[in-house]
C-alpha cells in the first residue's frame, strides 16, 4: 500500500507519495497562498495529492490514508484544526474538506510531531523507542516519540517544548509567558543574543557581513561569523548553546529518551552546533556517571514533513 | 497472589503485604538506622517481611514478589542501587541480598516513582493512562506513569523533574545546577522564601509562632500563618504557588498527562494549596481553551510507598 503525505505550511503546500518504509516516490507542491478561504487551500492540496498519485503511476486503490501535518494545533477525534495561526485558520474541518478530494482515512498532527516522527522511523532516530525531536526555527517546537508512536499527551496539547519555561520571570514571549524556551533557543533567539551584543561590539563581523544594518544579522551571519573565529559571534552562539543544552538535560531530566535529534534553521550549523551543545551539557546533568540520551542531527531535512504525515496516517489506519 | 513491597526510607524501614488489588494486608516497621553496613539493614528488611508474612497469615509460597522503592537510584536490569545518597550507598547489590531472605523476583525504583505508580492503582489517579505525581517534601521528587506503567526512561534517570531547570541562573542548587524546580517548589523552597520575607517583615506571625527564631520557620509554621491571613505567609505562599504552577504548566506542555497528583509534606496544606495552584495554572497554559490535566492531592499518604513497590514487583513478574 501507498500512503500519502502532506505538508502545510504557511508558505508552500507539499504533498507526496510515500512507500511503507517512509521513502518519497513522487511530489507535488504549490504555494499556500495563506489567509485564502480554507476552501480554497484544502483545493490546491487535493491537487497536489492528485498530481503526486498520477505521476508515481500507483492505482489510487493502492492509497490506504491521508496523513497532514500542519503549523498548528488539531482535533485527532474530529479530524478539525482547532487553530493554526499561520493560516488564519480556526476550527477548520479540514478532514471532511480533504476527503471531498480523497476519500480515505485522514490523519492531521503538529508539524514538530510529524516530522520527529518520520526522523523514527526513516531518519536517525530509526528504532528509537523514545526520542524527542526540537525544530529550531523561528519559534522552537517539539516531536516527541514513546513507545515508537508520536505523543502529543492526553488532551493534543503536549510536546510543546518550545513553550515550557526555562527562566522564571524571563524575557517576555509571544504567548504571553515569560522565559520560554522558544525565547532562549530559536533562530529567533540567537539573532537577539547577536543583536544585543553588536550593540556593545559595533565592529563585529557580524555587523560588517550585514552591512552595517543590525537589523540583517540572521541566524546564518552569526553562525558564519561565529565559526570564522568573530569573538562577538561566538559569544551569541556560545550563550545560544548554553541556553539549548539547558533545555535537552530538561528533557532528560523528566522522559529520558534514547535520543535528541536537532532540525530546523539552526540545526544547519550542524557539526558547529552539535558539538558545542554536547560539550556544554554534562555540566547541567544530574547523574555525570549514567548513560543519557544521544544528541544527534536530523536527516530528513524538508522531507520529514511529508514522510511524517504519511507515516501518522500508515500508522493510524493500522491500529 | 500476594506481592511484598518494601519501603526504605532514610529512617524507616516499612514492609507490607498486599493484595493483587493494592490492598495492605499487615505492615512491619524499624528504624533504618542509616550508615549501618547494607548487609545489616537488608537483613532487618527480610526480618520486616517475614514479620509481615507470618501476621497477615498467607503462606509464603503465595508470595510471587517483592517491591523495594528507595531514595535514590536503580539499576533494574542487575538490581543493584547505584546510589542512595541517605543510606551512604554506591553500588550495592540489593536484589542479590535481599533474596537471601526471601527467595523471589526482585525489583528496585526510586520512592517517587513508586509512590505515582501506587496512586495509580490504588490512588487519585486510578485508571490514569498517564499520571504526573511531585513529592513537595525536603525535595521535589517525581513519579510518571506512562500507559499504565511507571515511566523513568530510556536509561533509568528520567522523572527527576525537581531537577529540571526552572530559572536559568537562578538559585544555586544542591546538584551543583541553578534555578532547577526543587528550589522553589520544595518544603525548603517555601521555608527559604518566608525566611527572606521575614527579614523584611520581623513582625511576622510566623516569627513569633517561632519563637522569634527564624531558624525554626519550618513549612507548616508558614502554611498555618498564611491560612490565618498573616501577611508575609501569604506572601511567601503565593510565590511558593506560582513557581509551582510554572512548573505544572511545565509538565503539561512537554507531556500533557492526564492528571498531575501533589504528595509529600507540603501537599498537607490540603485544599489550600490545590485551590492556589488551580488559581495561577492557566495563567501559564499555552492553550488556554483547551482541556488539560487535573490537578489532585495524593489520597494514599504514608502508604503510597508500600503499595507502589509491591505493585512495582506484580508488574515484573506479570510481564
Amino acid at each position: 500500500m501507498y500512503y500519502i503525505g502532506i505538508d502545510l505550511g504557511g508558505t508552500n503546500i507539499k504533498a507526496g507519495v510515500v512507500d511503507e518504509t517512509g521513502r518519497i516516490l513522487t511530489e507535488a507542491y504549490t504555494k499556500t497562498l495563506a489567509r485564502r478561504p480554507y476552501e480554497d487551500i484544502v483545493r490546491d492540496m487535493g491537487a497536489c495529492v492528485n498530481m503526486a498519485i498520477s505521476s508515481a503511476k500507483v492505482p489510487v486503490e493502492g492509497v490506504a490514508s491521508i496523513g497532514i501535518g500542519i503549523p498548528g494545533l488539531a482535533d485527532a477525534q474530529s479530524g478539525r484544526v482547532v487553530f493554526c495561526t499561520n493560516l488564519g485558520w480556526h476550527d477548520i474541518p479540514l478532514r471532511e474538506e480533504m476527503q471531498k478530494y480523497l476519500d480515505r482515512p485522514v490523519v492531521i498532527d503538529n508539524d514538530a510531531t510529524v516530522a520527529g516522527y518520520a526522523e523514527s522511523i526513516a531518519g536517525v532516530s530509526q528504532g528509537c523507542d523514545c526520542s524527542v525531536f526540537l525544530t529550531l526555527g523561528t519559534g522552537t517546537g517539539g516531536g516527541i516519540v514513546i513507545g515508537g508512536r508520536p505523543w502529543t499527551g492526553m488532551h493534543g496539547i503536549g510536546s510543546e517544548i518550545g513553550h515550557m519555561t526555562l527562566a522564571a520571570d524571563g524575557v517576555p514571549c509571544t504567548c504571553g509567558n515569560e522565559g520560554c524556551v522558544e525565547r532562549y533557543t530559536s533562530a529567533t533567539a540567537i539573532i537577539r543574543m547577536a543583536r544585543e551584543l553588536c550593540l556593545t561590539y559595533p565592529d563585529s563581523m557580524m555587523m560588517q557581513r550585514a552591512g552595517g544594518d543590525i537589523d540583517r544579522i540572521n541566524a546564518k551571519t552569526v553562525i558564519d561569523a561565529a565559526k570564522a573565529g568573530d569573538p562577538a559571534a561566538t559569544e551569541a552562539f556560545d550563550r545560544y548553546c548554553r541556553y539549548l543544552a539547558m533545555t535537552i538535560n530538561n528533557i532528560i531530566a523528566l522522559l529520558d529518551p534514547d535520543m535528541i535529534v536537532l532540525g530546523g534553521g539552526v540545526s544547519h550549523a550542524g557539526e558547529f552546533l552539535l558539538r558545542k551543545v554536547r560539550e556544554k551539557l554534562p555540566r547541567f546533568l544530574l547523574y555525570k556517571n549514567m548513560p543519557y540520551a544521544r544528541l544527534e542531527l536530523a536527516r530528513l531535512g524538508n522531507d520529514a514533513g511529508i514522510i511524517g504525515a504519511a507515516m501518522i496516517g500508515k500508522l493510524a489506519v493500522e491500529l
